[in-house]
């Protein structure tokens, strides 16, 4: 079996068990009962099946050979704003644009206040954590120092994170909720170079023009600046809603696409992840393609928010890299688990609509929860399956936990995903470390 | 305020906090600060804010002003197969007509079996009342004694019932599954005559025509002599996918629809409940309106097998009653706040496609999981509301419950329903009585 060229004294941890993962050649590869080991620096250092491979004594083995258990890649949340979780579940009624005016702006000019902020940023990272989300890309909101703070709470509980501060010089519903372009530019600096000093292991700056209808064009080539000169991951959102759609070709009418005024001030590269893409034309996805950019799809979000379905399977056809996305709180839920079942339910419906349409199948939509979503945030060299050399992100899931949500289970039934929540979560590890359950802090 | 008249010695206890329920005339009702009366037999005596209506001492006061907890009404599923549980959450890659002959006519056979049926049985009502599930209408299989035992089972936890005795003499892919139609007729008989010698006080009969392409016309007949005969409840199918509607009308060539089949065999009456109805006319929902006849929407069977979607709305418009089903195991989640959640998903696909779509609300999703249901299976003299004289059918919710699934509630900012599960769920009363928590039984 493969195995890096390591001595075995760097091995830290051994687990047996059932390893579910996807690959770069398989859409679900499930190994039984195998040996993973994990090297001092928390990488897969080989799974196999047999002990022969770890001639070296001193290290803990996690024996577990029951049934109802198995070990997945770590879930990666490819959009999520850490800001909105304070009201998730609630405030569904309106279409996008209303819906920033009414309830997110507002809530987002409160974490000028860092005790707001370090409560909800808190919330977050746990819950997020606790559903099993070991990666997650954070819209955070216009406040550096807040953003800060998020990469910080991240950083100590041990998630990996591309956190961002958020950018926006136009909006005109709550002007007290904007930043002039020079502020933008300055403060998408002063967070950048204070996140990087940091020089967190997993937690790291990405550049956040929120979407082109709050950003001047002058912002906008700021920002694509910034990113270039230091090879920064960048997140935004594209094509949610047609009504979004027509306003971008208003104030910018003198590029070729939505995509197109991204791409003209160098903001879609292979680290650009953009959020939705419902209405994406063919030629905008060709463009995504060629650059390396991906999309994030948050199905619950555009069902909530009635913004409109992706065609995941065009997307993946267009063979541009897709991840999955809760969209907290257009999206009601934090949990990626929720993410997969709405993806599929968008996919359903759009075979409803159209009865010859190719379904995602539930192997396909969980690999775009774990390995989707690590290539779609230019991450799945760390993260994404449990190829050997890549961190040890794992969730050991357990359907048949006390207390749980599911009550029957029949052997080499599966994981029942319909009926699974954060119960059957019984550990997450990032990085080879357990994070949870949470260590009681005294 | 209103009250029976009664004398105040009657009352059992009184329960202070906010009340949220939905009323013939109005959608949601919130009475904040009231205080609820329960008599002797399990009825709302009276919902005040005096407690001067309480003249007589002696009751036992439950009491609590906590802002994150209310009461709402016992959630009625309207369409349940209680045999099906036992693979909830699985199998969901078919269309229909496959799945029935793949997973489910090879499961209820089992049914045969008491002892398995036991350990389904009881696993079904205790998870569904622990969801809040206070009225079920339950499909149980073939099986007359394990049907009778769903029963027994119901009345033991207290939950308030319709059971039925699936019926059906054709079934050409598992033949060990079906009944000749004497067979079909004469335990449909005993089915009847032996539940109602129980007098269980909130389980009752319900006769059980699987669907129309289960079932000879002879059977139907019969089926709906029994009924008018003995004034029961009627539950079916109808309309779920189109091929189903095709082949109905290739199977009944002389009648004038689907509805029709089910209409000149004296199965459509005031007291019948029709699963789905995804495909209904217009000629076919009048008349369901004239015999009073309604619809169980099912709207995550309805998606995850790919059937089709219910415009609740046209329902509705034509003024059909309409409560909505779980319809496990075709729908994956046996938690009638997944059905919530799931018939607004819906409405919000219809609205996607038509943005001139009139969009269910929320509060119009509660009515009908609740009050909606309660009329849907003609127990709303019973159940559905706080109104007096009715049942106290009960959930006391916690929005904020320790370990549960909602960390930041704000004051006033009601139910997250987006994030709430069967943890949020602190109480259930059936008809005055605490059925959940569960007591220990040793
Ligand atoms: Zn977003
Ligand atoms: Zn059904």
């Amino acid at each position: 079996m493969t195995s890096s060229n390591k001595s075995a004294v760097d091995i830290a941890h051994v687990y047996r068990g059932t390893f579910v993962h996807s690959t770069d050649h398989t859409v679900v590869e499930i190994l039984e009962d195998r040996l993973l080991g994990v090297d001092t620096e928390g990488k897969v250092y080989s799974i196999c099946m047999e002990w022969s491979a770890y001639p070296c004594e001193g290290h803990r083995l996690v024996h577990f050979v029951v049934c109802s258990e198995f070990f997945m890649p770590g879930m990666v949340d490819t959009h999520i704003h850490a800001s909105q979780y304070s009201y998730a579940g609630t405030a569904l009624d309106l279409p996008l644009l209303q819906w920033l005016n009414t309830y997110t702006f507002p809530v987002e000019a409160c974490y000028k206040d860092l005790a707001f902020a370090r409560n909800v940023y808190t919330h977050v990272v746990k819950r997020t954590l606790r559903n099993g989300t070991t990666t997650a890309c954070y819209f955070a909101t216009i406040h550096t120092d807040a953003s800060l703070l998020l990469g910080q709470i991240a950083n100590d509980f041990g998630q990996r994170a591309l956190v961002g501060k958020v950018c926006m010089d136009t909006n005109n519903f709550v002007p007290h909720y904007r930043e002039t372009p020079d502020e933008s530019h300055d403060e998408t600096n002063r967070f950048i170079s204070e996140m990087l000093k940091k020089k967190y292991p997993l937690v790291m700056p990405v550049v956040t023009p929120r979407f082109a209808l709050s950003c001047s064009a002058a912002l906008l080539g700021h920002l694509g600046e910034i990113a270039k000169n230091n090879h920064l991951h960048i997140q935004s959102h594209i094509s949610e809603t047609k009504e979004e759609v027509k306003l971008v070709k208003e104030l910018f009418p003198d590029y070729d696409s939505y995509t197109d005024v991204y791409h003209k001030h160098n903001l879609l590269t292979d680290k650009t992840v953009m959020a939705h893409g419902c209405h994406l034309t063919d030629e905008e996805l060709k463009l995504f393609r060629e650059k390396g950019a991906s999309v994030a799809h948050c199905p619950n979000s555009n069902i909530s928010l009635c913004s409109g379905m992706l065609d995941a399977r065009r997307v993946l056809n267009h063979k541009v890299k897709l991840g999955l996305g809760t969209d907290v709180a257009g999206g009601y839920s934090p949990s990626m688990l929720d993410a997969v079942r709405r993806t599929l339910d968008t996919s359903k419906a759009l075979t409803i609509q159209d009865p010859q349409y190719q379904t995602l199948t539930f192997e396909e939509v969980f690999r775009l929860a774990t390995l989707g979503g690590s290539q779609a945030l230019s991450l799945d060299e760390h993260t994404g399956n449990f190829q050997v050399g890549k961190d040890f992100d794992a969730l050991r899931v357990n359907t048949a936990i006390a207390g749980g949500p599911i009550d029957l289970i029949n052997h080499g039934e599966g994981p029942k995903v319909g009926t699974r929540d954060d119960r059957n979560i019984a550990e997450v590890y990032v990085a080879g470390k357990r994070v949870v359950p949470f260590v009681e802090t005294t």
